[in-house]
């Protein structure tokens, strides 16, 4: 027996509660799949190619359009990754100017990096409340398109990790003003379009490509995703161009055999799939509202619980062992102040209560917190300072200096604290005092600042 | 129930027996896989992130490496093409040069596209017998490397798709007297290293990099690969970089358990695994000896079977339609004159007695051809004239014209006869009287030339 499936399969048989993606939470699919080798097949004969698809796959794809109510959906077996990928190089030429927010996926990096192009960036609010990031602003999409007419593209993250979605039909208009398209990666509410008590699908509100990974929230296996685009704005054969590009030329049928079954049972469901989730959800809230010092966050996604213990003697990552250690309930993320849960149709109402009793059980052992330094969660000192674009930092010579003498320096890594991972510094972007106090105190504070080793910053060479 | 899985469950009901990919033959796997959601987890707290691996994908990636004596292994979850994608990115800075076979996969194209190289290209001889590509000369490579001293890296497919392994060891020592890295596409190879009556892997001949399919002659997932790699010649960690800009950040546990078990199984069970298929095998060949008309090739590798019609007054492609329709047996793949089967491991006598007996059958009745008029089956017009690189033409204006007219224009999409899929044009090369005589033949005789449309062609607006 191979190791690494003794390892899954122990977990499997094990009491841990899986309150983190995958959507399905390993409680679906019993009587249905069987032996996943049996299905998995290649392009043969009458079974369709992904990538000139005029057979089955071309009705799963056309029915997943439908029940997204979106004018083309494509298949991804490559996660939301490729989606974001693709979509920012077929709506961009090499060189050109993209805004960005800077919360984005890394993919969005990527992209900008391997498609050569500048990037202009979004600050989105920060929750001070939480330590969360939060939504990205009109204004801001609004003032940045005025003060820089060469962007191509307008990219975003909603909702985020946390569950907190950004006013899209304002900033599809703004862009669409500005003549340009919008992509919306969607990634953690490919649940939003079906039912009503969700928040309205970037789709909906007028976004021109929206990425959705199947996998965080619905049940489908981990690393399928849709790509949904309209046409108008982009050039959306130019995009599935290259999905061909970035994505494997073998696609698993195993994978779009279990994306069209989750899209065909919700529609065939309705909206009643979710009522046990709803209730199970408001019961537990309910449970948690008389605690003391922990406080759940009521964000706009109800698929998300952050589960906050800001304020207190205990940090995220120290809930997230005690909820693993000694109730047996593994999170999804732990960020300074919090831990982020996923929770879906395929929860339990079993879950729910050991959640609801574990934190009720910490909550009674919580004092207020003694500290007074505060420090901020995320960075934004003014407009950063952009001396190489990413693909011009690409091939250039580096090194490694003390972060402490690093000021006026040109950044050559990503630095970040993680969570949230949001960029503090890019390569290509002048240090700044500011940066380098802040950085500092994260160390001084032990967090995961990623992108520095033994205090020391990778910069460009002089 | 969802369509695409009814219709993948039907199949596998049916008697329709599996002469192609994956190698596992929807015949492997009842017993110890199970439900597959049960074991689709995302990067938990104590099961490692592929991308910073240090527990148990670490212990599975090193038992790989172990297993096919390298290095250093990867996992890739988005097949060989994120493979390809990823060395040639990470072995070359924009702008360069690469020598690259031109009967590679499209994704070394694509990578040249997205990384913006030159390229310089070697032809695999003719096996004029078969109407099939063959090996790589090392001869031709020296001489191109002579002439282009600015080449970076060397990239080949070996084996072809039809199993012929090009001399390895010696190109290695060409390309590393140069000063530079060989990458070989070994992705229809991944059973090379576990028996000596197989070919010897690109791995132990000296590459630098060895890109391998799991899925298609071993019993693992359809989309499972693995890259091999080796310092020295090539950056390896750059490499291992781009596998991450490339590749979902979502990787599917289910995927990475299922190699992680393949190549346990291997390791355990050594050479013995490997004796039915070679017995099987053998009295299949023995049986077919005699056969009037059809001939088997006997390749490099024992697990392609070639089965050709040259010469007769039938079709590659009528001989797969008549295997699938009479007698259910679905081949990999139909040429002009041959069709491909693959045979793995999980192969059983039945269905190698069925393809005998089918392929006797069908010898029977069949007569030599009248035809007198030979097309070559790939083009080799000298040097190729190349005027725009591939990344350069990608924003170029393009327009259609009628093919009968576009000689001396420069060509703005790839032109090939498929199945083998060569390029006979790439973006940017000059179209000459000779191209255009060749694509007339193809369309002449009703073959399959994609990137035509109406017999008119895209070409770069004048």
């Amino acid at each position: 027996m191979s190791d690494l499936l003794e390892h899954l399969q122990q977990l499997q048989k094990s009491d841990e509660y899986p309150l983190h993606m995958p959507g399905h939470k390993r409680n679906f699919g019993t009587d249905f799949i069987g032996n996943p080798y049996e299905i998995d097949i290649t392009e043969i004969e009458g079974y369709d190619n992904l990538y000139e698809a005029e057979g089955i796959l071309r009705a799963a794809m056309k029915r997943a359009a439908k029940v997204y109510n979106t004018e083309e959906t494509f298949f991804l077996v490559n996660g939301s990754t490729v989606g974001i990928l693709s979509a920012i190089t077929g709506v961009t030429k090499s060189g050109d100017c993209i805004l960005a927010a800077r919360n984005c996926h890394k993919s969005v990096f990527h992209a900008m990096e391997l498609r050569s192009l500048k990037g202009v960036y979004l600050h989105p609010e920060i929750l001070e409340d939480w330590d969360m990031p939060g939504a990205v602003s009109p204004s801001e999409v609004q003032q940045k398109l005025k003060e820089y007419p060469d962007i191509k593209a307008v990219v975003i993250t909603s909702p985020t990790y946390e569950g907190i979605v950004s006013p899209i039909k304002e900033i599809a208009e703004i862009a669409h003003n500005a003549g340009i398209p919008l992509i919306v990666d969607e990634a953690h509410g490919a649940h939003f379009p079906f039912d009503e008590r969700f928040p309205q699908s970037a789709i909906q509100e007028g976004a021109d490509i929206v990425i959705h990974s199947m996998h965080k929230t619905l049940p489908s296996f981990t690393q399928t995703a849709l790509i949904h685009l309209k046409r108008g704005y982009a050039d959306i054969d130019r995009i599935k161009e290259y999905i061909g590009y970035y994505q494997t030329s073998s696609p698993s049928y195993l994978f779009m055999a279990g994306m069209d079954f989750c899209i065909d049972l919700i529609e065939k469901m309705g909206s009643h799939i979710w009522d046990d989730f709803f209730r199970m959800r408001g019961q537990f809230l309910k449970c948690t509202e008389k605690l003391s010092h922990i406080r759940i966050y009521q964000g706009n996604d109800p698929c998300k619980l952050v589960i906050s213990v800001k304020g207190t003697n205990m940090t995220g990552r120290e809930l997230q062992i005690r909820l693993l250690n000694q109730y047996h309930i593994q999170v999804e993320m732990a960020a300074e102040s919090y831990v982020l849960g996923i929770i879906t149709m395929c929860d339990t109402k079993e879950g729910f209560e050991r959640l609801a009793d574990a934190l009720s059980e910490i909550d009674k052992n919580l004092s207020e917190s003694l500290e007074t330094v505060k420090i901020p969660v995320i960075c934004k000192p003014g407009q950063e300072d952009m001396v190489y674009s990413l693909s011009e930092m690409r091939d250039m010579e580096k090194e490694e200096i003390p972060l402490i003498s690093s000021k006026g320096r040109v950044s050559a890594d990503y630095v970040n604290l993680y969570p949230p991972g949001i960029p503090i510094l890019l390569p290509g972007e002048c240090i700044s005092n500011e940066h380098i106090m802040l950085i500092e105190g994260y160390l001084r504070k032990k967090l995961h600042v990623q992108g520095l080793f033994d205090e020391k910053i990778l910069v460009l060479k002089e």
